[in-house]
């Protein structure tokens, strides 16, 4: 049993995503609060996140324990704690019978190896594509590494539990699917259709996608995934950046 | 009680030094084994270090499990795990009564988070100065920033106990402190002298300074760091470099 948990976070973001699917895995009682990040509350820097070199100001964190108020009035008696996977592995210390670390030392080294290739490897090269209309190739070398890393025959990444690994990288494969499958991102019209085909059709990503179905078909996914929701919001955002590239490149 | 645990290291290397502490902390046994990293035995790479697209080529794993096998005719049979956090995790996971990790799940969030601004903030800025000649000014912001992490009113970073956020940083500070304080580096001649005034003396470092002689007294510390073999091997690799610097700054 833990104390009261708080998070603040926004439907649009991957990494908050990974720590409600942690939440949702863990069938944790929490508050949940949506925030606009393109319009954040006064309230929200000084009190949730508080001014502080060290954290990143996109950081979202949590507030655990003290007293349960309202999210809109955080109090200093609760305890920030900001990084998504380090929420993440905090959840699983909470709730250990969660299974998102597994109890083996072998196959937890094994999911933090998973995870550290993913936010070595995968994370830089991710954005590259949809937001600023680069090539997929790098994503998709980065993408083939990480399948090279499931294990075989394996449901999930590391054994046939969801683990921590498959919570890091569900978000971004979501939101990956949800522009290369509807053609939105910085990139001339058709590529992200074409991308699709070469995510979604033939050998090169087989055992991967068999791997992002069986995470897709999770309970934890369909509770904390709102696909509807990304679409229209990475349509209206890259809809602008569409517009403005060459009219025969974007006719292409 | 663990099985074989087999370490390919490199007393140079800050990053396989973790590993060691961490181990020196369990009180684990374990085969040791140096290896040169500028002249890399031929069985190294294929055995230990098995080729994959994943795989920094500069990464040491660990061999677990397994018969006990000479450390030079590694088997297929143990485990081969790598990166140093996940190592020093995996340890921690091996020997919970070593305390590497708090129980507390705040206390180990509060370990991630040090390691993971350490990680993020001052990793990036730390060869700079001493590897290439830059200024030290981003590497002590980086500090300050980790500095002010550091838990008003206990001994090591985030408790009296020494854990994993004391072990990832340790031997980074250790390694600097060799090379400016013998004014050994990439930078004209006097240009460490002043580098260690900055850290050793006044203000600025006061708290983390504190905190450094703290990890320094630690048996683990002492056990694993070899610091006049630091400061051979930092002075042959960085003499050519000082060097070629112009005479004129060389001498200045």
């Amino acid at each position: 049993m833990s104390e009261q948990l708080t998070l603040h976070t926004a439907k649009i973001c991957p990494f908050a995503h990974r720590v409600e699917l942690a939440l949702a895995e863990a069938k944790a009682g929490y508050t949940r609060f949506e925030i606009d990040l393109s319009n954040k509350p006064e309230w929200y820097a000084p009190k949730v996140n508080p001014a502080s070199k060290v954290l990143r100001t996109s950081s979202r964190p949590f507030a655990y324990g003290g007293p349960q108020t309202s999210p809109e009035l955080p109090t200093p008696e609760s305890v920030k704690i900001a990084e998504s996977l380090i929420l993440v592995e905090f959840i699983a210390d909470l709730y250990p019978e969660s299974n998102i670390l597994p109890k083996d030392p072998v196959q937890r080294a094994h999911t933090r190896f998973f995870i550290d290739v993913f936010s070595t490897k995968v994370l830089p090269v991710y954005m590259g594509p949809v937001a600023r209309g680069q090539s997929f190739e790098p994503l998709w070398e980065a993408l083939e590494a990480l399948q090279e890393l499931l294990m075989p025959g394996k449901t999930y990444a590391v054994s046939d539990e969801f683990t921590a690994a498959d919570i890091a990288i569900t978000p971004f494969l979501a939101r990956l699917e949800v522009c290369i499958k509807n053609d939105i991102g910085a990139y001339k019209a058709g590529e992200g259709i074409k991308a699709a085909a070469e995510f979604f059709e033939g050998e090169r990503f087989k055992r991967l996608r068999e791997y992002y179905e069986a995470i897709k078909s999770r309970e934890s996914f369909k509770a904390t995934c709102d696909e509807n929701y990304l679409k229209e919001k990475y349509a209206s955002r890259f809809a602008p950046i569409r517009e403005q590239l060459p009219a025969a490149a974007a006719q292409a």
